[in-house]
């Protein structure tokens, strides 16, 4: 095994898709305010009851429906655990977010990878038919993609649940808040889907670690999952936060104002594609990824570079993605 | 699968071995401020690096071969996963600590168990040539144990890590503050040997789930653990917490002091068995255990019940033990 490789944690970070910005001092006051008041010697309550009321509400889904964990990587580590024993086979994309390599590896299981067009976009009707030949056990992509931005419609995950109606099909929305059609409405008629959500990104907690699992097979999975995986610290800020919820609508709506601003400017550039994203990121390709990631590196600003020719940029506060910019638009000027 | 039986939260609980107490209030409001000072927003270091160093620093080893994670469970749960893969076999003891099934039974690994006598002691010999015979692949048991309290000598450690030098062997350290001998000072003997502690019980932090892995093998599993396992949160008020270690120790003395005060007044009860104990409980036995259990609950006192003849009790306040003490007494007194 290879193990995951973490994000690295100085300059500007735009490089992990975290919020750009802490906890507002009003919002800070009361996780403080509820911290004092948490008895730390007792175990946290396993069933989190709270917070599960708080995030249904938010879903529009019954609280048994959800279970929640050490961000959303463990709840998709434990379905990974769960139904892929015995060298079974994850179905996903390529690009999609690397932890699932990891699961599967730690679990002795298989993947196939079907994958995408250079912009996340892929042929749901030959995804699903190649799935069929490769007789895979479970779906899992991200959705908006991580790290393309690309996301699918309702209609086409309609397709993959009825197609797929006899095993578990994840879609991973850890940035839904920054898209459009999530897959919560289709819980209720495909049993076997489920969504995965997290805290980390607009939520903008990706310190405390919280994710949620939403599906009907919750009422059945609930039992088996690891007791006490949420801390009662983590609990207490997610439900603080998430009373809040209302007001992080403002917040996200000024990311995805920003993502689209920035777009504009560069989606016709020579040296650079740049792809539309329905998340907190942008994604794009160059031949010339060394100067550009110099050009970065120079401004003290950390963006995920990939292996192949693509990398990441996530959208910070204004200032930040002016001075973004403006390392692109030396980049499209000295090379074009 | 069962999944795992979590605690009654509510009355004078002294079912799960927690800490009677809260943090003090210095300690407490140092913790606040470090809160108050942390980037929510951002993604926890993921080596641990400065609770690593302060654990290091507290039992002894390298830092390079600590590992946390959310509780000593996940420690417990990814070495049964790593291990244990393919229908392995966990050598444990009967009885013990119930979690070590359910993290068998997640990843469809097999469990063999040597059954103690009623004080949880053992023949290390017995133990030992069943173990090969059986063709184990992994020994981990608790020591002290839970529930019976019963710890085993570092010269039996060292019998145990000798005659399964190639396989894992580990220490389940839980209530080992509360005890004598450590087997950390083995892991250098052993390369194989691992010990495993928590936060939850010896420094009362049951609520922010931090536990520990330690053993040279951490050098090269440690890639391999999930990252961003301990949230900041969690990292932050461990640390806070490890600063004042040298003050726990008090508690922890006057916690044994009133364990031996308690189990001296008991010990010859003629209606109850009470064992010497190790740790921060009492383990006892006897055959009218629903009358206890009703006098128990009347007091508004909730301690552990298990499916046979046994009961476990924490110790608490003084108060708290005054009130046990007194219900053991009118028991004693009424069936005697």
């Amino acid at each position: 095994m290879k193990g995951y490789q973490t994000h690295s944690q100085t300059g500007i970070l735009l490089n992990a898709n975290e919020a750009s910005q802490n906890v507002d001092d009003n919002v800070k006051q009361e996780i403080l305010d509820a911290i004092s008041n948490l008895a730390l010697n007792r175990y946290p309550d396993t069933t989190c009851h709270e917070l599960h009321d708080l995030y249904a509400n938010i879903m529009n889904v019954p609280s048994s429906w959800i279970l929640s964990g050490n961000g959303s990587d463990q709840m998709l580590g434990f379905l990974i655990q769960y139904y892929l024993q015995g060298n079974k086979t994850l179905y996903t994309l390529a690009p999609d977010f690397s932890m699932y390599d990891y699961y599967v590896e730690l679990n002795h299981a298989k993947i196939e990878k079907f994958e995408t067009s250079l912009d996340g976009s892929f042929d749901v009707d030959a995804f699903i038919s190649n799935g069929k030949d490769k007789k895979v056990d479970m779906i899992l992509f991200s959705n908006p993609n991580n790290p393309t931005g690309h996301a699918i419609s309702k209609l086409e995950m309609i397709q993959i649940c009825e197609a797929f109606s006899n095993i578990p099909v994840i879609f991973d929305e850890a940035y839904m808040e920054f898209g459009n059609e999530s897959a919560i409405d289709l819980l209720k008629t495909y049993p076997m889907a489920f969504v995965c959500r997290t805290l980390s990104k607009a939520y903008g907690l990706a310190g405390i670690r919280c994710g949620f699992m939403i599906s009907s097979q919750v009422e059945k999975l609930a039992s088996l999952f690891i007791p006490y995986a949420l801390s009662s610290v983590t609990q207490t800020i997610a439900s603080v936060v998430l009373r809040h919820a209302e007001a992080y609508k403002v917040n996200i709506a000024a990311i995805i104002s920003e993502r689209e601003r920035m777009y504009r400017e560069v989606k016709d550039y020579k040296t650079i594609s740049f792809y539309p994203s329905n998340a907190n990121f942008l994604y794009g390709r160059t031949d010339k990824k060394d100067i550009l990631m110099n050009l970065f590196k120079e401004k003290n600003i950390t963006i995920r570079n990939y292996a192949d020719t693509s990398f990441r940029i996530t959208i910070g506060t204004s200032e930040e993605n002016e001075m973004v910019l403006d390392v692109l638009r030396r980049f499209e000027y000295a090379n074009s």
